[in-house]
């Protein structure tokens, strides 16, 4: 343990405790942590300086004395969630909990620069926070999702392919500018595992989230946590080589990549006539929605072929669930049927005897779930809390 | 926090600190845990009753009071570290620290079955302990790997292909029928991962260890930690399809595995001939030392193909090494060379950057140290110290 870091016993780690939203008493802290009550009663009163505690109002009388139960108080800050697609951008606040207050949504290009993205999160930030009783002061930790590879690290964006501008950009100094808090960021996949994780899977430690839309990539969960890798490049499933796609060229340069012939990009062309350009995965999904049997065996088999590639990540992962998402995912049905068909056929026993394989349940708020979630665990980590009370 | 489980100030938790054999003062750790002085004077008494902190000679005199500085003692109790092979048994003792003191290496059959498998490490145990001054009370905890599927929370091989009698058959309790101590018992190819990673390669947080033997199969390292999955079933990347294989039948009743073409087992099959029939895997490494030709071309051509299926694996977790280790290792050259061929021509630049790929280090007592590393943790834990303490 460096010196620097603050002990479990510290005031923030004693705060991780009320994070499940139970009351507890201070008789109850000194017997768990084995900290002595003046310890425990010091660093309460710390964690209601801040506000994040409080006493928690008694069913019974009490006779005029303060309650001896405490609780988390998730309105006492807010963070920013928020969400850069290629064509879209989403801010919301939320609490401390991960409620959502407020929120804009509008179409917006990520080509148009970072300096202007985050002007128009910031300014977002300004218009949505008063109507709640907040500012820009009130704002604990910012959660950003980008729709290509970032230094988590560091929260730079690294040779992102559809991100013109956006390369090495220091995303949370720019954020800094003017809010005073932890800003973290990292690649949309990985932001809408973490969402879907908090929304739907509680208790689940290994699952593989799969956004499928225009293109492919993966989000893992292993031992309960996200897991980015050696340089935050784990779940770039989309570039896997698959035997049917032996010949199909990819835009990364190589051939025969999962995501050349089983994106919705890849499908959007192959459904194209000269007549009736199809350019985005939507178009798909739409067609597939009114019925169109050539649409439906392309969805079919591009789940059969991601199932392929998933049937790997069964081998070497053993998740408990598969959860896809992304716009593809708006034709479930058909999608997931073809990777339930291929990895159950296909995977050992014992690795899919308790494996779920299903739709998306965070859906298309998977993204902005998980961006707050980030945001709200670096908010109130123990080293931000020892730094808040000047430790 | 369960109220079961000991703060991370308890005597236990204090212990963690000392395990990088650095001696500290009272004081030192009164600053870094924010615990009281007598408090951790008294955990630091119960620690000494144990053994297993003690004063540290002072250089310099200190009139006669004894020396603040206090440190691990690894000597105070010792651990076995057992590793079953299909073909041959190990037993070795160690110290807290993993150093190996004494060892008995034999060849045994795994199909003699459990009772006499157990009996003989028993028995190993007591033959060696004496020799240095311990006897089976000392024992700390006990780690042994065995060739199959393991559930990992109970110690009980499920289903293992190639140990008739062991299935569901309780090692730990067979175990602690003579040692009250924990026992943990994992698959040889998480053990020989755990081995390789505490030999070699500190500091490293994703590694990838595959085993090339009779089979092939591999240790995910992920995080720091050691991923099982949900079913312990994790790194089983023996049976993932690789096209080069479609046809080739896989005694796991699939056809393509990658076990079918690339293990040992399938090129001693290859090289064999009617005169000179080949049945082990050391025996191809043998051809190639001996530099058979057709041997090398078969090595360097299954190090593609295991290359293939570690290529997506590269994708999947962004590891920063891959360890190549087994029977087969020992024609290194050949096999490396070939999984380096195809994972650095496949791979993004982003996922090879920094990847190291290598024959293990710790080679054949990868398996003994990884076996005594379980083993040291679980007598260590924060729990066991507590248990130990009557807490």
């Amino acid at each position: 343990m460096a010196p620097s870091e603050p002990p479990a016993s510290s005031a923030g780690g004693l705060l991780q405790l009320f994070r499940d939203g139970e009351p507890r008493t201070r008789a109850h802290l000194a017997q768990v942590t084995g900290l002595s009550r003046p310890t425990v009663a010091q660093r309460i009163d710390q964690l209601i300086e801040l506000g994040l505690i409080a006493p928690v109002a008694d069913a019974a009388s009490t006779g005029g004395r303060p309650s001896a139960q405490l609780a988390f108080n998730p309105r006492a800050r807010v963070v920013l969630a928020a969400d850069l697609g290629a064509l879209h951008a989403r801010v919301a606040v939320t609490d401390l909990r991960g409620e959502l207050l407020a929120e804009i949504s509008t179409p917006r290009e990520i080509s148009s620069g970072p300096e202007a993205a985050i002007s128009w999160i910031l300014d977002s930030a300004e218009e949505l926070l008063p109507g709640l009783g907040y500012d820009l002061s009130h704002v604990a930790g910012v959660g950003i999702g980008v729709p290509g590879p970032v230094e988590f690290s560091t929260g730079r964006p690294i040779n992102p392919p559809i991100m013109p501008g956006w390369d090495r950009f220091d995303i949370p100094s720019a954020i800094r500018s003017r809010i005073d808090a932890p800003v973290l960021v990292d690649n949309d996949v990985n932001i809408m595992a973490l969402g879907e994780l908090a929304t739907a899977w509680s208790g689940v430690t290994d699952l593989i989230f799969v956004k499928v839309a225009s293109g492919i990539g993966a989000g893992i969960v292993s031992g309960g946590s996200l897991r980015r890798g050696a340089n935050g490049a784990a779940g770039d499933i989309g570039h896997i080589a698959l035997a049917r796609a032996a010949d199909t060229p990819c835009p990364c340069g190589n051939r025969g990549c999962l995501e050349a012939v089983a994106s919705g990009r890849a499908l959007a062309r192959a459904l194209s006539t000269p007549e009736a350009p199809l350019h985005r995965p939507s178009a798909v999904v739409a067609l597939a929605k009114a019925g169109d049997v050539h649409a439906i065996q392309l969805i079919r088999q591009a789940g059969r072929d991601i199932g392929e590639v998933l049937t790997a990540c069964v081998s070497i992962m053993n998740p408990s669930a598969i959860v896809i998402g992304g716009t593809m995912a708006q034709a479930a049905e058909h999608l997931v049927a073809g990777v339930r068909e291929v990895v159950y056929a296909r995977s050992i026993p014992l690795s899919t005897e308790q494996l779920t394989i299903a739709p998306s349940v965070a859906a298309g708020n998977a993204a902005i779930y998980g961006a707050a979630q980030l945001a709200i665990d670096a908010a109130l980590a123990p080293e931000r809390i020892a730094a808040a009370l000047g430790g």
